[in-house]
Formats: structure tokens, sequence, C-alpha cells
């Protein structure tokens, strides 16, 4: 993209369009964008009006990026991972298996170089990305059967899309891609032994405790997804600064917001949950590790043919160790304690 | 306070003074008041400015909340836990012992209703409050000796302020109030056996690890404190809509960009310790469990003084125990197994 100069005036009227990747009915994850054009129009004096259009009103969901790209609409609002199929690169930014959790990928994109990072990256295909909203570590998705052992997991059909997908199928699994919508009656009828979506708050929605029983965690493809607002490059560009900054805080705001918000919900939605007969279960130790050493064969085979996904996954698991070095002492020992004696806090 | 007319122009200049509790040296904790006035700034196009001062510029570090209520300077950027004396309620807005993580301080404050309960509160001291920072789970102190178990705490001299003194001296410890400057020579002739600052990134600063060999973890009364800015009640009610949402919007920016540098800046620090010398060992059990137990019976004592205190601190702990059990299925298992394979991944 070419940069445009700067719109001299300080406040001019704009009118922006966003396509989420989301429905309305998934309040959380599609009200980030609504949070963060709420506050640029605040913080603008209701000069700078960003219209949030959920998936499907203009373009499909999975399309958001694509209209980004060419300027059928200034912004989009949608999770990374979702354009594997481009470059797999973009699932970094989001989140990818045995990654960063929530705070430690606050902590790279904001203040380790990670934004910067994907921002280098993103400009071949003319966006500039924001993060704009994250759920925390997600579940690990709902199985008609329980997973006992690494052979459990062979010829398991799963509602499972991305990089994710690719590390189970190392295991046996088969992954299915499959609409939101279209879960339910796949599971119901048997076409699919199990699925992954997001956690208790937004999986309740879908009804998915009804026709299959056991609930696996922790979702190690998602230990804290980021999810990006972006903007075509070249109108970020030609915004005065101070719209600039609009967009970087109201995004901001939107991310804390958003986290905030699944942190308040998911709490009572797992109470209902088990009320309801749904059973937790942890993924096996053993298919865990599976799991591990498979998404590391992955990443070396990846890295090998392309430069932009090596450079970004080996800072990412650099900064992981690092962070995790850390996060046991102060974080984790005050995390185990709490958990150990709430039922007596 | 009495409620100012708003300013009927969208785009005033205006000039406020911030006050900080903190020494420059501090960058981390210093620094999130600057990165507050500089978005605010970047977001009025320079027309809303706010100069921030290091503690002891315009008033010393502890009556900087003093200042801002009687409009010496028009904001603050502090830790409420310090204005105990005024009243026990303060802390909870922070931290209190026993209490929430950082995300989970978050989410309360965001989403569940704290920072509208405390904003009441905070009335009758003429002040507006906006969480704008936080350090994430600091570490239990330094300690010229090992503490093996609670009969170890009694009669040790130990520098802590506040409620996690109080609740210290339960155990037998002689809570001392010393600043921090005055600390490492304090520590070096043994007039105390222990102190507590923050985490590696500020600890190693001042220096402890040469004269204090143990470091203790985690800091059971600090899981994730809050760090706030104040603004006068008067002076913020008479800001224009879109200056209010510059400050919620930098402040919240703030909130985000303080835990991230501490994110990025405590693992480096934690090795640089331990390659000088230092010992890491976690509180014993039994420590922390008469810990807790004395935390309950203090609370106990304060509510049945202090409406105000047994009003936060219930919604507080009911918030807890529903945030940690749901913390402990997906957030805290995935915490778990990356800190277990860390060394492989």
């Amino acid at each position: 993209a070419v940069a445009m100069p700067a719109i001299a005036q300080s406040a001019p009227e704009i009118r922006w369009r966003l396509a989420s990747s989301f429905p309305k009915s998934l309040d959380t994850i599609y009200g980030g964008a609504e949070v963060m054009s709420k506050m640029v129009s605040e913080l603008t004096d209701g000069k700078f009006q960003i219209q949030v259009f959920a998936a499907g009103e203009i373009v499909p969901g999975l399309q958001v990026l694509d209209a980004v790209q060419n300027n059928t609409v200034e912004m989009c609002h949608t999770v990374s991972y979702y354009f594997v199929g481009k470059d797999p690169t973009f699932a970094i930014a989001a989140s990818v298996p045995f990654g960063l959790n929530a705070r430690q990928q606050n902590a790279w994109l904001f203040q380790n170089g990670g934004n910067e990072l994907f921002n280098e990256f993103y400009k071949k295909y003319n966006v500039y990305g924001l993060p704009c909203g994250n759920t925390g570590a997600q579940m690990g998705g709902w199985f008609t059967r329980e997973i006992k052992n690494v052979a459990d997991m062979n010829g398991l059909k799963m509602r499972i899309g991305g990089i994710a997908g690719q590390v189970m199928a190392k295991l046996g699994v088969v992954p299915q891609q499959i609409a939101g919508g279209d879960i339910y009656p796949a599971l119901e009828k048997g076409t699919i032994d199990g699925a992954e979506w997001v956690g208790p708050y937004d999986d309740e929605k879908l009804g998915f405790y009804k026709v299959a029983k056991y609930y696996y965690y922790p979702g190690w493809w998602e230990g804290g997804p980021t999810i990006h607002a972006f903007a075509n490059l070249g109108k970020f560009e030609e915004l005065p600064k101070n719209y600039k900054a609009a967009l970087v805080a109201g995004a901001t705001y939107a991310n804390t917001i958003m986290q905030a918000r699944y942190d308040v919900q998911n709490p009572p939605a797992i109470k209902r949950l088990v009320a309801n007969g749904t059973q937790l279960r942890p993924y096996p130790m053993e298919v865990m590790e599976a799991c591990l050493k498979a998404t590391n064969v992955l990443w070396g085979e990846i890295s090998a043919k392309n430069a932009d996904f090596k450079k970004a996954i080996d800072t990412m698991q650099a900064f992981r160790n690092e962070e995790n070095l850390w996060w046991q002492v102060a974080e984790y020992t005050f995390d185990s304690f709490q958990i150990r004696t709430r039922p007596r806090g």
C-alpha cells in the first residue's frame, strides 16, 4: 500500500465500517468490536464512527480479512488464526498449541516486539493489526466418549480447525472443519465424536452439553488467544495522529473488557453445565505430552519452508520459556494456594 | 464535592499536575503515570496535558491522595492501600491478603461492579479512581534466615506495612514501617530480619540480595495489586465528555502496559538474582495456612465496625471464590503443563 498523506485536520468526520467474524449471539467476543467502536466515538467527540456489522452482513465471517485488504470495509474484528490457509504465520499472532497464556500474550505483543513483528508481516496483506480482545485459556472440547490414552485419539472424528487440527492429525485424529451452527447436529447424529469451540459461556449457548457428555480441559491449542482488529493499512496511515491513538486506545480498552467479561461469565456458566450433567475431564497427561511432541515436529516442518513462520515461532517460544520460568514462582504458587483453599476462603 | 458544570467546549486547553507516590528510579511503576499522560495527550491532540511529578517533588509520596482531595494537584498515581490509616476499605481496591490475582482484579473492577463500588466510597475523599497499572503477583520478601514453620515467624522483625502487617502480627511478627531507601541498611545492620518490597525487577535495584539470602514466594498479600490514578472529583466532573473518555482509555492502556512491562522485566531479573546467590524459598504450607486463618479473623474484626469494609470484602471474597472455581479448570491446568514441560518446550 502506498501511504497516503495524513489528513491535515485534527477532527474530521470519518465513518468506517467494520466486518466482524462473529455473530451477535456470541455477545462477549462480538461485543469486543462494539466496545472499541464506542470508545473511539467517545474519544473523538463522535467524529470518528466505526459501524460494526456481524458475520455475514457484509461478507462471510471468514472473508473479513480479504474485505479489509481490498478496502471493501475499512476494518474487521477476527482471529488471526482463521487465515492460516494464506500463511500459517497468521496463527502465531493469535494462539498456537502450547503457546502463551493471555497475560503473556499481552506482554509479548505490547512490550516485547510482538505487535511490531506481526505488523511487519501483515504489510504483505495491506492491513494493520491491533490486539482487541482475549478469551483466556479455552476448554479442550466436547466428546461423546472418554479419552483415556493416546490410542483413544486414533480415528477420532473431531471438529477442530487450523494448526491444532494438524497437530491432532499426527495422533490419528480426523479433523473436521464445521461451522458453529452445524456442530450440534453432527454430534447428535454421531457424524463426529468431538468438537471444540471456546469455553463454558459460549459453548453453553450452542447446547453441546445435550449431545456430548464429556467436557475436556485445557484447550492446549488456545492458552490465551488474542482477537485482533485489523484496519486497511492505507486507511490507517491517512488518519490524523489523534485518531490513530483513538484506535490504539479503543482496541486496548476492548482487549481488557473482553477478557474481563469472559472471566465474569465463565464461572456461572461452568456451574450450570455441571448441574446439567456435564462431566469435566482433564486430557490425560500422555495425550498432552504426545500433542506437545507432535506440535514441535510440526513447527520444524513449517519452519523449514517458511521464514516468517520460523522467525515468529522461535521468538514466541523463547519468550514463553522465559515467562514460565518466572511464572512458576510467585504467580503460579499464589494461584495454587488460592485454588486449594477456595472452599475455606 | 459540588459538581461543576461541564466545560462546554470539546477541545479546551487543560493542564493538570499529577503527583506520583513513586520515585523515577522505579521506572516500571512510576512509568505507568507517564504512559497514561502520553496517551491522554495524543488522544486530545496535545490539548489535555498531565505533567507527572515524582514522589517528593510536590508532596511526599504518601501524601498524594490528600493533595488531590484538597486540589493542590488535580491527580495522583498511587496504591490505594497506602491509605488504610484513613480507612482500611482503601486496601481492598488495590490488594488484600489472599485476594484476587491480576486478571481477576481487572474482571472485578471493570466488569463486575468493582470500580463503581469503590468510586462510591472514594466520594467521601473527593476523588475519582481509575485502575492504572498492576504488578502481577509479588514476591513474599527477603529474609536473613530461613522460615521453616509458624514458630519461626514469632518475633521476626519484618518490614511490612498496612493490613498484611496486621495479619503477620497475629503470628507474632513485629511489623516495621520503613521507607524504601532505609530497608537495605536495616537488613545489613540486623535491625530487621526481613523485608518485602515488590518483585525481582524492583527488588534487584535496591540491592537486597546483597544483605539477605532467602527470597520467599508468593507474596500472598499482593496477588495482583491494582495501582490507581485518582483525579479530584470536581475537576474530573467538569471535564468535557471526550476528555473523561481520554482519562479512562489512557489509564486502562497504562494498566495493560505496566503489567506487560513487569512481565517482560521480571524473568531476566530473577535469573540475575539467582546467579548472584539468592536462594528462592516457598513459604511453608503451614505458614500460608496460618496466615489465611489470621486474615479471615482480621476481616471479621474490621467488618464488625466498618460497614464500607464489610461490603467490599464480602463482595471481593464471593467473586474470588467464583473465579477460582473456574480458574482451576482450563487456566490453571494449562499453566501447570506449560511450566512442567518448559525445559522441553
